[in-house]
């Protein structure tokens, strides 16, 4: 049902429920809006959002993703209203569908819903019956998460963090490493990456979680180069970017736990690795990282000048800004962005 | 304790406990703040409120409930706090009584407090011990729903959204459809409904869940015309108002659950059934409703003009816009409506 | 690693992590404060924290402080994020450490993080790494409870109190009875007391549950005379101040029980026992208390005006929003308070 608004290509409006709805003009957009934001927070924020509410309808906890969607509003002047435990909508006895729920609470008028749900599609089924009662106009749903599925804002803040670093996405050389096959963040920096000129990928990853095929079949067909390998050391030279995700240790769980902490031992980014990774690079990771001993980026490295992780996550601040105030300050009537 | 304060009529102020305090003259005030509310939204919200915390403390989770009175709050442009985990107060070993609890809270300074409880009586006992410690007077209780007892904003906004399609509540002629003996807002709707002159009831349930001799005793005390039926069909011609409520599986479960089914689609509200009912009559639910085939009542009659379902949620944000105005708003010691 | 940075003195910023931080010139600035903020609640609040978010991030519940310190917030008009379930960072697959949730939400530019754990030392732990990422000035970070370690604002609310009621600290003949080995606010309470001239102790409890030997010997050490007894009607003759706290009945469980109810019902604060007490003395507890016919501190006391438990809850109110303003209105750059 949700399907072809889903195709739709973002225009700054309204929601935002695939990483697959930007395309680089879009990207553009949201990347300008979101350097706008950082400089609106260093001005003491503002009141673009004023007496405006933003609904965090939560059905599983994120209380990271959660808290940095609450901030971006506050930060523009709106105000929140929450529920942690959505669930309690769907379970039980007197359990209703997400298109009811929504229905509901679209009555309440919100400026905008931010949903995270355990199921694929979720927020999909729930931006197909978003509607201001009195205008019949859409209410924006933002996307925080659907299961297996999608995590936009995720994807693009990871873009918007490199892009704030270099100016540009075009010409990025881009290693991904640890777990490529159930990493969903992995795989839509590269769908998003891809679509960039020049782009060129290293996907290092353990033989049992290598890139699936659908994805190299789509950069081979989009003509962009890439190299897989399981050597991170060879990987990570004359990179413009690594960006490090965990190995997870429930997917060798059926496996020889001595092969998945030889494994998680040969991914840890150590010093050692970094020293071989190029001066002007940058490190990523997605968070949380396992920590201690056996991390796959140790703190022993967060004084290291190019691992940017909690430079990241801000980022994701600015861009949720960024996103709120296209979907939510302007006048759709006048067609202008509110005062 | 409380039962001298629960016994008086409401005039305004102080607490919103039962549905019985609310006398026609009562539910007129209301029902007139309420619509000027939806005014209020419509033209961009209200800073009656201003400077005003409305507590939100529930025992029990029922996010709709909470959503309406914390959208409600801040349209008023007051300030919500909230406990969504409330039933920590009266757990474990460090368990203190609900009347302790609201002392507490009390001297914290909110405007009112929203309270959900799983027990019977606990906003009474509530209302009982809530005041501003420095005045001594009254904080205003609303009772969101006290386990098996009461919960009389949905009573109003029922009672509301017929008032607000027909402009009075006198002469309407009433179906009730569904389990009456369980449902706990059929019941208050009929109480509410047949202090009015002119109103009749159609009282349509399966044979083991039928209305309850002590509300029958009271219609016929109170000389309120109305008719027993088991037949979905007949009760819904020549009525104003259908107000439908789930057949609850659980209530059958030493039963047949043959029995069970066939009930349930002999009470559901198919397009077949609208057609029988008055072109101008409405078609009201407390949701949540069941979904999917054997629903009372279908996604698939969504689109008829005559279920107002959504208004109906819609309506309950306004009475409680009313309820919070009524309360909060006033300052008592001018006598006056606050600017 | 936070051990330096809590040994510090507080001089009124940033971080409010253990009671021993408070000298008496500290907590005469914090009294002070403290009484203007209830000053500034009766004449209907301020904007000294206008802009600035507070976020509560709680990883188990304490609804009573967290809302105590969410109303401070917002009677100094500033705004609350909040996490009830904080818990999730830290659990699962997916868990992180203290740090790097606190590195994380720095980064959303809260003015002050508020936070309880369920381990000893994490309120440091944070601390250690709190910081604004643009300047690399500290955030504060109040401790509002850590597993069995400190709860600062706890032990200041309590001296406040007395400090409110007799205008000064010094010379008070302070009474705390109950279960004081295990009880965490009459230890701190004594620790702070202990700091001032005239101060003398009664310690009344029952044997296997009486005061450690390291607070005695900080109590000889420091010339501050003091009385241990088992006898509640003894040790309330000629004191200012009974603190009673609950003698908790998990702490008899492989002992009889006739032992403890026994000692349980001595140690009641019964009208009985109030009427030794001096006649300008007041009767504190930490709440919640037991309720019932075997209540520490029965309901049937209320009445009388000694027992000061609800001024004592507001007053905790009073002192976090004291410290709120010390912390987060100061303009550092400019050294200022806030307009």
């Amino acid at each position: 049902m949700a399907a072809p608004a889903a195709l739709h290509l973002w225009t700054g409006w309204p929601h935002v429920l695939r990483a697959q709805q930007f395309d680089p003009a879009a990207l553009d957009r949201v990347f300008r809006e979101a350097r706008l934001a950082e400089e609106i927070i260093n001005s003491g924020g503002s009141n673009l959002l004023k007496g405006k509410i933003v609904l965090t309808l939560f059905y599983e906890p994120s209380t990271r993703t959660r808290l940095s969607f609450e901030f971006a509003t506050y930060h523009l002047g709106g105000r929140v209203l929450s529920s942690e435990a959505a669930r309690e909508f769907s379970s039980a006895a007197k359990g209703e569908s997400i298109e009811d729920t929504i229905r509901v609470v679209c009555r309440y008028r919100p400026a905008a819903i931010v949903i995270r749900h355990y199921e694929e599609g979720a927020a999909e089924r729930a931006a197909a019956v978003a509607a201001d009662p009195r205008t019949g106009r859409p209410i924006p749903i933002f996307n925080a998460g659907d299961g297996p599925g999608q995590h936009p804002t995720q994807a693009l803040l990871d873009a918007y963090t490199i892009w704030r670093v270099r100016g540009t996405l075009e010409g990025a050389a881009v290693a991904v490493a640890g777990d490529l096959l159930n990493g969903r963040t992995a795989r839509s920096l590269c769908y998003l990456l891809a679509k960039y000129p020049g782009v060129s990928f290293k996907l290092i990853a353990p033989r049992p979680v290598q890139m699936k095929d659908d994805l190299l079949a789509y950069l081979r067909r989009h003509r962009v180069p890439f190299v897989q390998t399981e050597d991170l050391a060879a990987g990570v030279r004359d990179v413009d970017v690594l960006y490090v995700t965990r190995i997870q240790k429930e997917r060798f769980e059926n496996q020889n736990m001595d092969a998945y902490e030889q494994i998680r031992d040969a991914f840890s980014v150590t010093s050692d690795v970094l020293a071989l990774l190029p001066q002007n690079a940058i490190v990523m990771h997605p968070l949380p990282r396992v920590e201690g001993p056996h991390s796959e980026l140790p703190i022993s490295v967060d004084a290291d000048p190019r691992v940017i992780i909690f430079d990241q996550t801000e980022a994701g601040m600015y861009v949720r800004m960024g996103l709120l105030k296209l979907t939510c300050a302007v006048d759709r009537t006048a067609g202008r962005i509110a005062r």
